[in-house]
């Protein structure tokens, strides 16, 4: 049981993964079944079953659920007479605080979906009945932070939500014992190690730690109800506190001492790989249903009424239309912004090999700020022009697209500090693909800062400029390649202009020979 | 170019695409990179991509896009004091039906991608980006069909869907043509064959034949719209229909006669495979995109404002909450027949190993049922007990999760009728599984029917009733493979009582020297 073992474990995981995924993808290939009655098949299709679309349709789920929380916030009327700083506020102490505290709550539950499902690797009926009651337990949590928020003083919002979260505990206790009853649906690792009551136990006693928490959350709820508030907010933070001050102290002392004990892949270890496939799939998600909730607003408020048509506007419905103008121009405005900053995501997750937990913190961070998306997109088309309402709105998109690309920006720091882990070598520092990464990800930060401050020094800047903006940023993704193409062949001719950089030698004969799978050549 | 060509086309893609995810695993778990200056690395990282997420994330968009469609018919208010019937055909002829255009057409361009894709199977920058603006224009078409039946009489909402959909065809030969240009990004099938030209043509005339169906439907908007309608409904439907007569034929006169020069994967043919992963993706989405627009009304809906509390209830909250107490249910209720649903999607799909174009087809018009269910849960938590209303919504209710559930059934039978192709031999009829994932499969429609008839006979028939009934059909799940087991046992004892079944002998020994992992043994 030395640290190592743990990296054997993962690797061990993965690559059981990959040959699960053959095996699928074989079966779905092969015609004639001849030869089918094979073990693996056989496994596949007698109650066991393979994880991997039950992890599917969770984080679909999870992602959605985090998300969505943003449309009550996107709804809630911002009278044009009041100034927008104070109806602002008054939506942050309430909305604002429940999605965020939703979004939290739910990337903690998902991480430990995570964490749970790299010790399950195989499912049968039973197993997926129980996790889509975890599943239902989970949508059920903004409900209470919305008591919870517009109640303050009233208990019964902590009361459901530590009930649910205590049954959640209860329901994943369940699937651990039912899992280590039944070993043929664990990781093999622990299938064949002699230590499985020793690691049973340490799983149920991490899983029991939460739903304990909020055990004493209820009691104090009874004495002292602000004091169950602070418990809650430690359950939310914990994982994140712990997280950020274990890498900070990893980076501080160098390594981590070596725990011969630990088990890695249960605990919060922040260079532990995460699912990179599942990070993958609950990004997704949220940059799906963000770009589909603009769409919905759209068809909801923007389609004039009949008799309204016949009377104001004489029955023209283009001239009705117009008025829209601004909405049409917001949306397509904001499509483009959610599409870059996921196709950002997209090259970015390319090259990374291997996400850790850090990253997907960082991860989870922009895209707590991606979905505030929706509020912007309202607020921008929400005010007459050239009015202080307007340019703070515009602001205020610029601070939730600045956010959401710096920590995007942070994650790719994240993985150039353990590059040897965590990205391909072709992009690691001074790789051949690391500049015009580095500028795909900083295009975003740059961009929104820049509109900041001119909307501080210019006094009129109007949204529809600011939605032409944004709809013009695709053709500067495509531009940048060639600036960063030139800009690199300036500085190679200003540093070393006489002797010829010898890869790009290399590079060239490559283009010749082969078919020409790079643009861009350092 | 014979015929099965095309299969082989397949089922190299198929491998290719196994042989991509093998790389990407090993690539995520091996963590010295010494070896990793491979071809196949090397492709993954040099402006060239595999397109698998890129599709996950356009399937995620078009079938949220498709689902979300429900909400403005699911957030029109019924008046208490109408007739139930009457405000639903009031419904019925614009929101339902601009749900129902969405959902078809949104499918139809989805199955439009996934040729695209069968065809270009690595993408670049560029092609992603375009790929973008592509779903953009998707996801802006329901709002023409929102105008269209609003405004059914004036040819602005024709005009706009019909120059979408042009824009779409142009973008989707773009993409083509550059894809054609740089043949690395084909499929490996066309990459190496002599007739690529003819592949291109043949591909561009597919695309471009519903944008010039679209141009001749936008000529006659100006003389005479309705004839545009016309145009736009065989533009809809053509597929499903030709998809349908194919079908029938090929069973009626037996094997289509080969036609030597076909593309089999540009075509409609049923029989033709469409990829598996794209329609469990896009189902899960759909499955998860209605779970979760439930729990959004009732945080948006059903947290009590805190001033009526003070004054209604005298500031109990637990009081004021009781008022909602059929909003819970009808919550819970619907939640756990969406996830049942998706569970016997599920395991239907576990079983299958090639889905056929039919089968598609039919998943689709299973999947438009299910997105109907928030408007289920909206209609039976609406109306004061014991009404007619009330009785009346149980039955639309049932009548959606009837039809959701007997198009899984048609799936399934579909799938037998090709069994040698589509099924895998444990569940192909009269294997081990047959019986049980039968059972599983006519639950929900056996339940729906008779909960409909009890509506149609008894006049008290509540909807908390209805909800508690959905509600234990999980447990109807675990019970039913107890009675399956027993069934069989009771038919074999019945039928053959002496001569005992000599495959369960075989099973029998197989559990005790083997791990069990059947819990069904016929």
């Amino acid at each position: 049981m030395e640290a190592n073992d743990d990296s054997d474990i993962i690797e061990h995981h993965v690559e059981e993964e990959m040959e699960k995924r053959a095996t699928r993808s074989h079966a779905a290939s092969s015609s004639s079944f001849l030869e089918s009655v094979t073990p693996s098949d056989r496994e596949g299709h007698s109650g066991t079953q393979s994880s991997h679309r039950l992890l599917a349709y969770s984080d679909a789920l999870i992602s959605i659920i985090a998300t969505v929380m943003i449309l009550p916030v996107a709804h809630t009327k911002v009278e044009d007479n009041e100034e927008l700083r104070e109806s602002v506020q008054i939506l942050l102490t309430t909305k604002i605080a429940v999605y965020l505290m939703t979004f939290l709550i739910v990337t903690v539950a998902w991480a430990a979906h995570i964490r749970l499902f790299q010790v399950i690797v195989r499912i049968d009926d039973c197993l997926a009945l129980l996790n889509l009651a975890c599943m239902m337990l989970i949508t059920f949590l903004p409900y209470t932070f919305s008591l919870m928020a517009t109640f303050p003083e009233n208990i019964l919002g902590i009361l459901l939500f530590c009930g649910c979260v205590m049954v959640m505990g209860v329901i994943q206790s369940v699937i651990v014992l039912y899992a280590f009853s039944r070993p043929f649906l664990l990781n093999e690792q622990i299938q064949i190690s002699e230590h499985q009551t020793f690691y049973k136990h340490h799983i149920l006693k991490v899983i029991m730690r939460v739903p304990l928490m909020c055990f004493i959350a209820t009691i104090f709820s009874f004495i002292f109800f602000q004091l169950s508030y602070v418990v809650l907010a430690i359950v939310i933070f914990l994982p994140y506190i712990s997280q950020s001050l274990k890498w900070c102290r990893s980076k501080a002392i160098g390594q981590v001492e070596e725990t011969p004990d630990s088990m890695l892949f249960y605990t919060y270890l922040p260079n532990e790989p995460l699912s990179k496939d599942r990070v993958e799939a609950f990004s997704d998600g949220v940059y799906a249903i963000v770009a589909t909730l603009l769409i919905l607003d759209i068809c909801e408020d923007n389609v004039p009424d009949p008799s309204i048509v016949q009377k104001q506007y004489g029955g023209s419905l283009i001239a009705a239309l117009q008025d829209y103008g601004p909405e049409y121009l917001a949306y397509f405005g904001s499509f483009v912004t959610v599409g870059l900053l996921w196709f950002v995501h997209h090259s970015l997750f390319l090259h990374v090999t291997k996400a850790t937990r850090f990253m997907g913190l960082l991860n989870t961070f922009s895209l707590a700020f991606v979905g505030g998306l929706p509020l912007a997109y309202q607020l921008t088309h929400e005010f007459p022009h050239n009015t202080r309402n307007e340019l703070e709105a515009i602001q205020i998109s610029c601070v939730i697209i600045f956010f959401a690309g710096i920590f995007q920006l942070a994650i790719w720091v994240a993985a150039l500090y353990n590059e040897q882990e965590t990205l391909h070598p072709y992009v690691r520092y001074g790789g051949r693909e690391h500049v015009f990464m580095l500028a795909k990800l900083a295009l975003y930060p740059c961009v929104a800062l820049g509109t900041f401050f001119l909307t501080c020094i210019l006094s009129k800047f109007s949204a529809p400029i600011f939605h032409l903006m944004q709809i013009t940023v695709p053709f500067a993704f495509l531009v940048l390649r060639l600036l960063v193409r030139v800009g690199l062949a300036l500085l190679r001719l200003l540093f070393c202009p006489d002797r010829p950089d010898p890869r790009s030698i290399v590079d060239e004969e490559d283009e010749e020979t082969r078919v020409p799978f790079n643009a861009l050549v350092t």
